[in-house]
């Protein structure tokens, strides 16, 4: 089979390089063009330069985009809603890396992003990029919207539970601990390094805009609640989520063991950790840099009803840019895990 | 006035060095002895070495120990109630900086520490050690016993809700936010550089001994619950509280303010932070390094009657030896912020 | 006698913010205004947030200064030269942190500055600040030039065996190892945390400004070169110089300790560190996080005639503000240690 | 092809588990047994946690193992000089990481590690790892000696100007800024994270065991010395040198750009990173993680005739594991980069 021909809109950014990294090591795709107007005619390893003698291409503008088989969106937040026809002609398939057409109920986008989606109609051709959950409809569709990092480590962490319906609706609580790429790549007052660094910084007690995502996938036609907070840590990449929720009825560990187990038992990204003894008891983020992996595991509090679920993977990777290309690899019918395979490192 | 003699059994550890840092800038004392088994005959400032040119003192033997005014004791847990009696007889006052007398009711020991308490007789001789809840019992107390790093965090962020009663009280999550200093200074196989930098550690996901102080100070006679989870983060001092309460009734912001207000008003190491832009809108231990400050803020949910609360502290300051300096000042009556003026390093 | 007015001419960087710190807390001194033009009017600790609760001062306009005793210039560099007249109308005695009269001779400004002197009588008239050199002038002195932190690190380490003439004049090779606090508190693309986070940047591998006072403080008359290169590190803090010099006669450790002692034995803020064991047996800069202490250790190759000086301190205390206090401390008779106490932290 | 099959003595180490990985995912070989005395029977990615889900693989016992067509040694040094022909019976191919066979002269075992070789006959048997000097020789070497972190990155550094002979020959002076890894996976006393952490440790000011593989490399028949100093700093992966070496004729940096790419024009894990601007202008190690490349740069005093070379490498993979696996694949000539494609990460 000839290469797919893909393409990046806005490659410029860190979630764009990551995919532009997975992309060219994908041993069944061609990277066609990438795009950045600031950066129109500069080589890409300049500004992802861990890609020095890996790639000779240049960012093009958008405008010169050439007619290939799948887009990837990566543009900032409301960009891809005002232009998707501009990109629907390029190419039969997209995947649209920003939060655009993640939620299916368009009155979402004006609460919790404050304006009107701009193209209603297409929400609902867009499948939720969770793969673990969205996998079928995948297989078929035509555009795929990732889901938010902070969104896919909860989701991960607490479908299982909530399909099986063993959950309080209303009384969870998760708190995401994330790293510095999450904020992108521009430099401000806060991300500069003496602010930053060491930072235990309550960016979003409450209001993060994920939450929509949580309610959507989780909900199973039930009204729940999820009282999420996000904490930036010093981290570069990685999210942590801790979701305390509290069980129905007396479930045991091994009956939670079950739940995960029939959930997940042949994901090829999800790992249950759960040790006796040794130092990774539970899910790190930092063994998971690069990697694609979802690690998840779980404790059981002996004192009262709570569970305590631990959830971890690296934003820019099951969080964005890895399970997008997971996506691909489901939408075109490759092996799942082509272009997917670095495991992650250790000690790093 | 003479300088009150002091000194510290257990000084080679982190909280007896601290303690001996803060000590030998007190105005009013002098330190006496500082003992180590291990190190007898050693200069403290070979395990200290910030205290290099400040110090010529060299560790004794506890059996060296002279009469004193006042003993602090930094014995590792269950050391000190064996040996209480021994330390009775050399000092008319004690400051204990382990777990052995924070609890009042002896069966908690069985409960939270695995084993009966072996001197209860004096468990009701010891104040417990949060000045701001027990200021009056300290200036007549002859035993104050230095509370739990993550209970002191975790209860000066809640009590002005539990006192006033605001808060549902089943339902309230917190989790700490740790660092590696909190952990002693005892090499392991966990605190190993390589595997340690970077974690986010889910250590202790419910079961934490520290509860127990929680549920003592915040009941007010009535029958509560703390959902409390602990996770160690890339940071050497630290403790970040982020605590989810849920209000009974329907109150604003400037209500809690209020309920804050009125609690710490006049409290000289307690600041509410809560800021409506820059980069430290809410408390960020790492400002606090060194300082006896405990931080506090809030943010309600606009979307469900969650509060969440922030509170931050040195966990080796303001959680151990800073506290202990404290409440020495208010026994003996000197002025509260007397040697603990340090403000904290801003950037850090 | 009356406290001491002074007043900070930009106040809203890390220097003038650790300047503001430290004169808050001096026992003699009282803070009358500290200005910056941009922040005119807010209170200084939402910038500087360590001094909540330590004070309500808020930020004026130069225009605005009233006549007081010293004037602390923290300005970026080239602003000082072109105001000097302005200020000295103000105080009788200034101390500028600028680089803008630390050499004496104009011509290094062209050559090392890129730019001519604006107002080259004033040079002769600074004292350059590294007291342990300059301590005599000091005292008569009306105008003291900080010394850059990079060259105060690196002089302080060498000046013992450049004076004594035991070292070959023209083969010294330092690296000085910085963190991040150095450039300022502007945020840019290289600062940001994602990109500065954990790196080990050659940024100056040649062609430090730095280096003109090394050779100016160093020469004592002799024909001397440095070969310097400057390497940012993950830190905030600190500055470490690895300083590699050749001797021009066969000396042993002995000899040299001898050296070092004979011109820093009465020293406050020098401590010799070299210890046969233990972890800290060479200066550390974390350990000196807010101290005004500048560690210095040797050790000689034996299979060489090269002697590996290690120097250390913390760039905003002894290489900026800390240094800055000590001499006025000494302009002004007061014990030379005031209001520079702080020890500095372990662990941190 | 049959797959190569392979085993790996000594694989619970960091250098091993990074060997294990990388071979793991190398299309071309199977992993046959991995041996740990220690943890016999048990799995290897509960030493290994990024291994979870890849292997299920147990630790055999070195007398367990089988026959094979390769063995790596990951003992620790001076163990596989005492039991090198237990290994030469089980396979035909050997590559041993410690430094036991990376020396030619017997004697400098003495002077470096003091004790003389127990097994001096293998040491001329031995081809010395560094892929980029000793390659034709590796294509028909049975044994190979991988060499050390530091060493390769100085030598790789260097090679080209020693090789061109443009140095003096005595005044080169070099340090290395490392990180925590370098030391193995053994907990102490320096290791534990409130002492490592943020630490700029002068470990090794002079006698650093490495230089006798620098002078052996670099000589080219002449006599030459090298300055060289080891820190640690705060990182867990990565070795940066910045070797400050002294140009015999005034060459400019169009000649040694000659130079670099006269020696490394065709080498797959080379790239001279030398940019005019941008974040990334020289060498840094962070970019390198889990990458085999070794990055060098340089800059050219212009106020003197030193050139500062940097260059920057993973010490577990480029510095050991990756170097090794290189080896393989030339010795059994194999494209040289199967199972080393991984580029490295931006940002982390």
């Amino acid at each position: 089979m000839a290469a797919l021909k893909v393409s990046i809109v806005g490659a410029s950014g860190y979630t764009g390089g990551e995919l532009l990294r997975l992309l060219l090591g994908h041993p069944k795709v061609e990277v066609l063009q990438v795009t950045s107007e600031r950066l129109t005619g500069k080589f890409v390893h300049k500004t992802h330069p861990n890609l020095r003698k890996r790639t000779d291409l240049k960012f093009s503008s958008a405008a010169d985009l050439q007619k290939c088989d799948i887009v990837f969106l990566c543009l900032p937040h409301g960009s891809a809603m005002d232009r998707i026809e501009e990109f629907t002609g390029l190419a039969d398939r997209i995947i649209d890396l920003s939060a655009d057409f993640r939620l299916r109920n368009p009155d979402d986008y004006i609460q919790w992003y404050d304006r009107p989606h701009s193209n209603p109609a297409f929400l609902e051709k867009f499948v939720y990029g969770v793969c673990e959950l969205h996998r079928e409809e995948m297989k078929t569709a035509h555009y795929v919207s990732g889901a938010g990092c902070n969104a896919t480590t909860t989701i991960l962490g607490l479908y299982p539970l909530y399909k099986a319906d063993v959950v309080e609706p209303h009384s969870t609580v998760v708190e995401v601990k994330v790293g510095s790429s999450e904020g992108g790549n521009s430099a401000s007052a806060g991300s500069h390094h003496p602010e930053r660094s060491g930072a235990v910084r309550s960016f979003m007690p409450a209001g993060h805009r994920h939450i929509a995502e949580m309610l959507q996938e989780l909900a199973f036609g039930r009204k729940i609640n999820i009282h999420f907070s996000a904490t930036s840590i010093e981290m570069v990449r990685g999210v942590l989520a801790t979701s305390h929720v509290f069980l129905k009825e007396d479930l045991q560990e091994k009956d939670i063991w079950k739940i995960y187990r029939s959930a997940y038992g042949g994901e090829p990204f999800i790992r249950i950790v759960k040790e006796r003894d040794g130092i990774f008891r539970f899910p790190e983020p930092k063994i998971l840099t690069g990697s694609n992996y979802c690690d998840i595991g779980f404790q059981k509090d002996e004192r009262s009803n709570r569970l305590v679920v631990i959830s971890a993977l690296d934003n820019l990777m099951k969080g964005a840019a890895g399970q997008a290309v997971q996506a691909l690899n489901i939408m075109f019918g490759f092996e799942e895990t082509t272009g997917l395979e670095f495991p992650g490192l250790h000690p790093v």
